[in-house]
């Protein structure tokens, strides 16, 4: 079984094990608190980010888009219509631009925010840079989400899944990022049918079982979380 | 001949630009000024940001990892010994770790900043976000830079190419990065020998010398940074 070092309430390691999920693979956890920058750590992975994934050999894999094209190299080629990827570059190139708009780009301007000032804050010491959350910064967020859902709403309502017709690596990430900001309450399901239908979908996946499963301590999840006709 | 969406400073597009040119593959640049949001740009990439390649058929391909794994799909693995990544999948994600430590990390930590406060806010105006240099800014960044110098010179006094013992994507995207802080005279390049004879032998490649031509108006190079025995 391969290991893979995560937080619970991160986007990019929720993606990660979605995919081996998908691909009925399981995973050893462990959970890291990245603030902490352990020494082991670091000799896994010099920049301390998550997530890493100790592949075959012990050997580190660092990143989520980079485990996700290594999951794809050794596994997804040989899943034929269960392959989480497409074959086609173009299609390839198109998927990869979704990963990176939910892992990056809407990290950037809502998730990491929201789940640094509400999940992360609170447990850091304050040497570390803990403390009260930062109500700015949280606003600032939150003003962010509609337009990546109304984003989500407009693709599930044309193409089935984001992708095409087919689920795919661009579904895993957006799913990934909703259920974190789902978790804290921080999706507004209103007024976006085709998003909730969709995310309705991804939720009653067995691959997503263990992320309804995760709980933060001190911080419990909407009621909704992991209901999964809601 | 494809067409790149491009600024001159941005390391990520000079990444792209790079790889095209080590393939022997003519580009036409357009160069775009990423805080415009012109309409016609964003209908090709809804993010706005930079690189974008016009491929085949005019598809947008955005981002620069997402174009260079599709250089890779639809040219690489064509170029046998001259292909820019490995065959194995554990040294592709090795690769892929280094160029996202280069356009992603550094970029956030040191080059975004610098490329910022130094070349664009001059050129942006006023109602846009340009105005003075913010010097707090660029001394958080300048305090940044060392240590991936030191992480360049440790690769390269250890493996050759950074990756190992062939060119590849990661040796473009450092060099990338590198080339945009040289220019700027941000680089001190003493004490770091194994990096610089590294360097040395990446500004000498045919495929940089177009990078070493570019100007931006208002601001000279430094003096060593098309001088290939600086």
């Amino acid at each position: 079984m391969l290991t893979l070092f995560h937080h619970p309430m991160l986007a990019s390691c929720r993606f990660v094990r979605l995919a081996f999920g998908e691909y009925g693979e399981e995973l050893a956890l462990i959970e890291e608190k990245p603030w902490t920058r352990r020494k082991e750590f670091l000799s896994l992975n010099p920049a301390g980010s998550l997530p890493v994934l100790l592949a075959e050999g012990d050997v580190p894999i660092v990143g989520a888009q980079v485990i996700s094209e290594y999951i794809d190299e050794t596994r997804g080629v040989l899943k034929r219509e269960r392959r989480l990827f497409a074959e086609d570059p173009m299609q390839r190139a198109e998927i990869r631009r979704l990963v990176d708009w939910f892992l990056t780009k809407m990290e950037s301007e809502v998730t990491r925010h929201l789940v640094r000032e509400r999940v992360l804050k609170p447990m850091m010491p304050d040497t570390l840079g803990g403390g009260a959350p930062d109500s700015a910064a949280i606003r600032a967020a939150r003003a962010n989400i509609r337009q990546h859902l109304k984003y989500i709403n407009w693709m599930a309502g044309t193409r089935h899944w984001l992708a095409g017709t087919r689920l795919t690596y661009a579904d895993l990430a957006a799913a990934a990022a909703i259920s974190t900001l789902d978790y804290l309450g921080e999706i507004d399901w209103r007024e976006h049918n085709a998003a909730r239908e969709w995310y309705t979908r991804m939720k009653s996946r067995p691959s997503f079982r263990s992320l309804l499963n995760d709980r933060v301590r001190g911080l419990s999840p909407v009621s909704h979380y992991a209901d999964l006709d809601f």
